[in-house]
């Protein structure tokens, strides 16, 4: 054996680990090996016989808190791992649950359990679901949510679809996810005649309305972008991690020269949960999400156009409220293809702690923009 | 319709185009439909027969250059999509290509064809592989590099390490991608204390060696650590855009107070390529690093203890070479599980324009670490 000892102290350690759950694929012999894999893989990576004796075999390495029989051909794991070696990183704690992991077949992280002194790394979501209520001054009802678009309107196009929504009664009028600073709708402009355009129709209606400003972009710009849509009066930024990366929406939301509710938006995370490896919804959508710092997340309804099932959407909702400590409770906004007829059914599996996003429906309902959000809006006030 | 037109004029749009090439599962009519689909939901995600003729229809939208049959159950279709919604933005063009997409099942985007015009917005590797040749002083043979690990191991201790690994004459020596700043070996005195071993050894053998640090880190600090890497003498920087994000990488390969051979690292990105609702090994391992800036690009090896396949490999390599206009071809860097046995069989695959990665293998040849490192050379050097 080539390393024979470190002089690596065991008082660095902690007794406090956090735990994943994952289900793993296979017959019981092979979901037994992929947990002693993970032990190995997802922290010294290193062959286990290699390395001697004491502190990184009783601290470094993973440990299987339990193993057992889950669904048919599946088994359920839970691998605790020393916080130390996620080294108060939300970027290391990524790489620890599921870093190298991802790329062997039939892993599936399916939940996270944070140690409280790991959670103390992270604050969490700035508003949460009462600080955008007490914000929108909606004490108990559904919030109600929809984007400007298509891509390809100008600025002031726009800003006059926002106008009509605010004027409607929505609550949040976010940019499509698709506009970030196209020729046809500059970032600054839209932004200022956007922000405007909602405060406008808000003092005529003396209803709280937030325009909520796409901010993913280049690294570089991401911050910069907060700061102008936050000058020109934006009532909040929608961040898509996984094209920015998680630990930017935290930065984000950590940042009290913006201090602006965060919408957090699904573009390229799909793959992490369409397929036996990868994160369940909750995880994503849900747990990361929250300790990322988002006050609320978007994903797709159920029966919409996309894929998830109503299970998978309720998994969402649990893991946005669940308790997580002083890391609050988020609003759920599922999304994607939906029409007004869906409103009761949807109040029905989600409850009052949802935000509706509705996009192209409010279109179809009837030839004036601006009633249909009323109907829209009375249609859930009154459920 | 309650939107009747735009004033957005037609000249904001060239005729530049870029093209997406996808997979779509299902039967032929299913798969025509996702076709239409991408069109819509990847540019203006709004009904289309709300959306006006003129110039959203005619410039924004995507748009079907051809469709085909390709395997069994799945079809073939390039889609082209106009230069200008993707902003000059690398983070857009992402959301572009597989946005919203990822969340639908299905879907599998297997090549990119970027227009010059667009190309032109990415400055690509800062040396790709003959750049890695030159300061490695290697003309023509396949490059060696390992990791230091496993985590735990204090900084001398990692340090050390590091000197052995350089003496025996390995050109690249890169941090273990879980080492990050953990107390058992802080990012600023490994990074300085490895530099310094590996410069010492270099100096010894007359060879150049560079030391690689790990900067995959909360979004913040990268640019620092990068910084910190540089001062202390690194001669590369790693990251993990699956962490990151992939224009966080992009940013530090077109960062001139930087300029250091840039390793990318495939962590967090396995559920991409694990299943039949992703991208290629390609795309992502090599379009992507290479769009991003990354000078070679680190996967897990055929046979190893990934999934990956022979097939699957050669596809990265192919993507890291292919003509790409301005853009550098960069090293394949095939890793995980690697023994030395495995030398023959690797070149045979990959070529001399290679980069062996081997971590835990070099521990298992012998007892002496730096007799192990010469013989791995030799054994490259000689065939």
């Amino acid at each position: 054996m080539i390393i024979q000892k470190t002089c690596t102290p065991a008082s660095l350690f902690s007794s406090d680990r956090f735990s994943v759950t994952y289900r793993l694929y296979g017959s019981e012999k092979e979901a037994r090996s992929k947990a002693e894999d993970i032990c190995i893989e997802q922290t010294v990576e290193f062959p286990a016989d290699e390395v001697p004796e004491g502190v990184i075999r009783d601290h470094v390495f993973g440990r299987i808190e339990s193993f057992a029989p889950w669904g048919a051909g599946n088994f359920k794991a839970v691998i605790s791992f020393a916080n130390e070696i996620a080294a108060n990183e939300l970027t290391q704690f990524l790489n620890v649950v599921f870093g190298n992991s991802s790329i062997k077949p039939g892993i599936r992280v399916e939940h996270l359990d944070l140690s409280s002194s790991l959670l103390d790394s992270f604050r969490g979501p700035r508003f949460g679901r009462q600080g955008l209520r007490d914000l929108l001054k909606a004490e108990k009802r559904p919030l109600l949510s929809t984007a400007i678009k298509p891509m390809g309107l100008s600025c002031e196009e726009l800003a006059d679809l926002a106008y009509q929504f605010a004027l409607g009664g929505m609550d949040m009028i976010k940019d499509d996810h698709g506009l970030t600073d196209q020729c046809c709708s500059r970032f600054d402009e839209r932004v200022k005649r956007c922000a405007e355009a909602v405060q406008r129709a808000s003092r005529e209606t003396g209803l709280p309305s937030l325009y909520v400003a796409n901010i993913t972009a280049p690294s570089r710009l991401v911050q910069k972008r907060a700061r102008i849509a936050k000058g020109a009066g934006a009532g909040g930024i929608m961040v898509a991690p996984g094209i920015v990366g998680f630990d930017l929406m935290r930065e984000l939301a950590e940042d009290d020269a913006i201090g602006l509710p965060i919408l957090t938006h699904p573009a390229l995370q799909g793959s992490f949960v369409t397929s036996m490896n990868g994160m369940a919804h909750g995880v994503i959508f849900g747990q990361l999400a929250r300790l990322a710092g988002a006050d609320a997340t978007i994903f797709p309804n159920f029966g919409g156009r996309f894929s998830f099932s109503r299970n998978e959407c309720e998994e969402i909702v649990q893991a946005t409220g669940e308790p997580m400590r002083h890391i609050k409770s988020i609003f759920p906004a599922p999304g994607g293809g939906m029409s007004l007829s869906r409103v009761p059914e949807m109040l029905e599996t989600y409850g009052q702690d949802l935000i509706f996003l509705i996009g192209g429906g409010l279109f179809k309902h009837g030839p004036d923009l601006v009633e249909n959000c009323r109907y829209f809006r009375k249609l859930v006030e009154k459920m």
